[in-house]
């Protein structure tokens, strides 16, 4: 069986990007990532671009040409992958796919949005699309009133307080001040984040994570090729994908994602880990309780417990597991196709020991777990560096 | 290397489906398909469904979570892929590279759109996505306009005349006449197209592929198991993708199209196979001009002489090479996702003997050739009929 790994990434600031279009995002974030790799353009033999809205945000969709043209890669394959905001994640695994089938060697996979071309209803009315347009959006509820539900499901349930819900925003919003690349550079407090306007009780403006603007690309290469001709390879050693009902109305307990913990476990099984071993996770904070149901769906901490682990700092950056280094969709922002491929990414610098002021000590293995709508999609990854060419 | 077979298939009736939702329409094809391979839901491992505008026909994406959902099959893997009117082909493609990686042994793939729920205005503009927004949707060139430059071009340079693109039309209604899925199950003449309106000269509203709703399934299965447990599977011999330029305006030359012409060269080398091997052909004219670009980079005739091999008669049924016996996109309909799969279905239809009126004698290697916007993408698929189980 070959296995797949990553040899270049590259991506964009993330924030609000008024003088930089969707294709001049994307070909930033790839340029960048061909460089690094030290390959040229000829060598990527086909590509797979996450974007999940593209049609709504700017009346673009055949988004794989677009990419494929914009960087100067026909004839090459190139396709979009839309799995809602874990469309980066889907094209990430799709491209690891084409490399294990033995179809390709070498393979750009990469994620975009450009979310500011629009007002924020109009924003919110496309995000809708990642739910279920006729049991939840057409009848008004965006998304976070449907994490709202879940939030209050899990505090009626396990006692979690939006104190602990504020916490997961802090430590995010503190990781993120440590992140160059990062929407929001500054810390914030639970108090902060206490007195912000309700959005969709028990959520507030600061349990949400940003509107963002933003790109991220990484190469694939079959890893025996990937020792070859890079120094520090990242193997994908794990790539999971899960999915639930689309609609909240479908599913048995709102106070957990069926789809993480399915995903999660076949990925402990198949390489014979435990949640114990992973060192660091990027996980798919799109609002504070998301962060929390991933957690525990992953098994890092006990179900229920995730507010209490969190507000005992034990997933912060010095903590006993540490998530969303990066500061996470919060702090690091949101552009939604491209979340799942820089989650990808950090775990690449943590890895690798590049991750600066945010570097986890001693981190070997690293999990990224990239959600889709309320949880109908969850795409998982594990990762380790290997020894490439000296 | 693992092979990969198509062991079921199942596809809506092609036309307007005033009754019948986006959901309801993928769940019949995808039911049928499922049931026609003699298999039951739990066995489906993953699943990729092509959609092209979703987003922006039913304000919807999450298409994949949305198919699983509805077709009971949670928790497998669900994902979208998009290639604009090629998302069906690329769906077919996805689902294929996904079991030849060994990940999985029974996939579903499917394709579906639901596009008379907006105005033709709006529809118009959801499809112009496929092109480029920036120097050809913006400017007011929808998809007529862009066919017609190459329409133009093609008979400038050739000598094609508008007589002989009505010839394509005429003949795929009288496909579509024979098939009791097809949008439009009657004949036209010359006559009654030349006499239509214009809608972007030289193309006439005859000339132009219909606006509709369909869905369309298969069911793929790694070779050796398709022979154990299906009768008649049909053996995917040839998978290829190639790009092209987004825009009309980055190609060097209108009256040829490059991506198609890549992934037929690479197909035919592949297998060892000659065009002249190919038994019958389901080409994607989305415009009559489409189709004879096609049959011309396909290699089924020389540069430039596909109007005159069209109205030889070359491609009928009875032809030395029938080109669209299911109708195609001009007379069996084209919703727009679903295209690429019911492409296929008319390929298996035709090797299993199955066509029943439409059926092309002795037809034993079948190619599909689907398009995505003005032929930035080609996604191109060959098949032959195995001995199953007895």
């Amino acid at each position: 069986m070959r296995s797949v790994s990553i040899i270049g990434h590259g991506c964009t600031e993330f924030g609000e990007h008024w003088c930089k279009s969707f294709r001049q995002l994307i070909a930033e974030a790839g340029i960048e990532a061909i460089m690094r790799a030290g390959i040229e353009g000829k060598d990527i033999q086909a590509l797979y671009g996450g974007s999940m809205a593209s049609g709504r945000f700017i009346g673009q969709e055949h988004i794989g040409a677009l990419i494929a043209d914009q960087l100067g890669l026909n004839p090459i394959a190139a396709t979009r992958v839309e799995n809602a905001c874990a469309s980066g994640g889907a094209a990430l695994r799709s491209g690891y796919l084409a490399v294990k089938s033995g179809e390709y060697d070498i393979v750009a996979v990469g994620g975009v949005e450009k979310m500011t071309d629009v007002g924020t209803e109009q924003a919110a009315i496309a995000l809708g699309g990642a739910g279920d347009q006729e049991t939840e959006l057409f009848h008004g509820a965006t998304f976070p009133a449907l994490y709202a539900l879940m939030a209050r499901t899990h505090m009626e349930k396990f006692g979690t307080t939006e104190e602990q819900l504020a916490q997961v925003a802090v430590k995010n919003h503190k990781n993120a001040a440590l992140n160059p690349k990062a929407q929001f550079q500054r810390e914030i407090t639970v108090d902060t984040v206490m007195k912000s306007g309700y959005i969709s009780t028990p959520l507030k403006l600061l349990d949400c994570s940003p509107i963002t603007d933003g790109a991220a690309a990484l190469i694939l290469c079959e890893t025996e090729k990937a020792k070859e001709i890079c120094e520090n390879p990242i193997e994908i050693i794990a790539s999971e994908q899960a999915s639930d009902t689309l609609s909240l109305a479908g599913r048995k307990k709102l106070y957990e994602t069926a789809a993480a913990k399915t995903a999660a476990e076949s990925a402990f099984k198949k390489t014979g880990l435990k949640p114990g071993d992973v060192d660091f996770a990027e996980v798919h904070d799109c609002f504070t309780i998301a962060e929390i149901l991933a957690i525990e769906a992953l098994g890092f901490c006990p179900q229920g417990q995730g507010g209490k682990f969190t507000e005992q700092g034990k997933t912060a950056l010095n903590g006993e597991m540490p998530v969303n280094p990066s500061g996470g969709l919060k702090g690091k922002g949101h552009p939604v196709g491209a979340t799942g491929i820089a989650q990808a990414i950090e775990a690449c610098l943590q890895l690798q020991g590049k991750a600066e002021k945010r570097q986890v000590k001693g981190a070997k293995l690293g999990l990224t777990h990239n959600v889709g709508g309320s949880g109908a999609t969850c795409i998982l990854h594990m990762y380790k560096a290997l020894e490439g060419k000296k």
